[in-house]
């Protein structure tokens, strides 16, 4: 019996959701939503059975040729549980929805933390999802802080973690107006929120985060400075970093001089060029004056997809954490 | 008597200083170089009168239809000091042509600190460069920070200072192949030199950096947080940098979202949108746990020129620290 997976949004994370999951065994793509007859409902149309996100919208859909199999009602009905996939707070307008037709549901990292009854990143806490009905995949930036500090948690007793956000603009598809030539700090008043949503998944951890937008598109960037009493060995640390599948590490010296050298490596190695894994420079990793430094870059359009289908597995308790984690690892190329 | 200044490199920081200087009553440019004939030495020569960077180059200013005065040699016999605004490590080739000429010189960041008796930066160390006959002003970043870490050593005991500095990647006027779409750390190693550059001015102050290069040409960025033990008043702190002409407060209230808006602003607010303040976002500034937060940006273009006029002023002892600031400040229209 392999658990029925609803895509309620076949947008960014939706598509990369859908894919990852129909390359499970023990889960299956039921069908995906979107609430505009775009080229992405049409290719989700075609790939996995489209339904109307909003029911009213069945006509539009139809009158752009594009089959729809029924709203997102009709699809919930098939499912054991719905990814959430909507654009920041609409998932908890959805979430009545969900309710009401008694499935489970994973909202991402746009949403605020009590939309779900626990916030969630593998490496982080995976056991506290175990059999929850409603979870939250942390956001990108917070996954990558997260995977990085469980890891140092284990080795250390972290002092402060003090984290510098540079965070691309807008993903690689907006075509609206944008911040072309600038820098922005968001938010203006330090420190950031961003901290906060880490402590939903690692609440013993004293972390402090600033956060500033630049016009790039493809990944953010961490500059990361965790302060660590006593000794560190900077080569445990890469060692651990080698060992974990979802972090891979990159070296100037091999030419990955920024995140655009970054992205031109994925593009050869994914489709889509999603690079699943936080990208550390190896380099980058020294501790200084009691502090250890790491600088990251994260991408923003798929470092979650590994953490939404952990989360499945660990909501319907289909695994433990190393054998989902090695599972989803798997499955995905993650190596 | 005008202390006579030979600017040797008129482009983007040796024309703002050759305007600077001619503003002032105790100092005159007596001539300005340039390598090549194009239309910035065309500008320079009706300007300042302009000699050759490059003795044996005379031929192609005046095939170009530039007139040209003499060489550097030349210019640097009527001269009392000459301003070094050639690219960074060019400085230093030159020195020896300095010290030939028996005139006092002025460095900029882009060399080495041992290239000068003293780096400068007039908050920090006025005092240090009087009487002095080779100075370097510090670049456009370490003079950002040595500004606000000035004021800040003078009101509390700084612990740590942690700065991370997001930097614009080229000046507005580059055209040659950049970093459109990425983001770059730049050193990848970690901590950054840039700390130590502080070192040169504020021996006194703690400080470790970090820095990333960003597809923006305008300004650089810089998110500090100042470590202070005891209490911290964040208004006392805000009073101090209102009473500091060369500290500008800018407000997101007040529409100031990005380096974007500040640089619109400038742009209605002087030639050239020269910023020879740093720009501090107001909300910016908070104590949290023990460190003071502060974002500011830092027109790289422009924020030295006034540095440079307070160096010549202590290395001929026509003022004190207090009476140079103020006329530097009065004469660029710095309030």
């Amino acid at each position: 019996m392999k658990v029925k997976v609803a895509i309620n949004g076949y947008g960014t994370i939706g598509k990369r959701v859908a894919d990852a999951v129909s390359l499970q065994d023990d889960m299956e793509v039921v069908g995906v939503t979107k609430t505009k007859p775009d080229f992405e409902a049409r290719m989700g149309a075609e790939k996995y059975g489209l339904y109307a996100a909003i029911p009213d919208r069945v006509k539009a859909f139809e009158d752009a040729g594009i089959e729809v199999k029924g709203t997102i009602e009709d699809l919930l009905e098939k499912a054991d549980i719905v990814v959430d996939c909507s654009p920041g707070k609409v998932g908890a307008e959805n979430k009545p929805l969900y309710e009401k037709a008694g499935v489970k549901a994973i909202f991402q990292g746009g949403e605020k933390a009590h939309v779900a009854e626990v916030s969630f990143s593998s490496l982080a806490n995976y056991d506290d999802a175990v059999g929850k009905s409603f979870v939250r995949v942390v956001s990108c930036n917070t996954t990558g802080l997260a995977r990085v500090l469980s890891i140092l948690r284990d080795m250390y007793e972290l002092r402060k973690v003090r984290a510098t956000m540079i965070r691309r603009v807008v993903d690689p598809k907006e075509d609206k107006k944008g911040l072309v030539n600038g820098i922005m700090p968001d938010p203006v008043k330090l420190p950031s929120h961003h901290a906060e949503d880490v402590k939903t998944v690692l609440p013993d951890v004293n972390i402090v985060t600033t956060a500033f937008k630049v016009p790039t598109t493809l990944m953010h960037l961490h500059s990361i400075a965790v302060e660590i009493d006593g000794n560190v060995s900077v080569d445990d640390v890469i060692s651990r970093f080698d060992e974990e599948p979802r972090i891979m590490l990159f070296s100037k010296e091999e030419g990955f001089t920024s995140t655009a050298k970054i992205i031109e490596f994925a593009r050869e190695y994914r489709l889509r060029y999603d690079l699943f894994e936080n990208a550390v420079w190896r380099e980058s990793i020294n501790f200084h004056d009691g502090e250890l430094y790491i600088t990251q870059a994260i991408h923003q359009e798929a470092i979650v997809v590994p953490e939404n289908i952990d989360a499945i597995r660990a909501m319907f308790e289909l695994a433990d954490k190393q054998e989902s984690m090695k599972k989803t690892n798997r499955t995905l190329g993650i190596a």
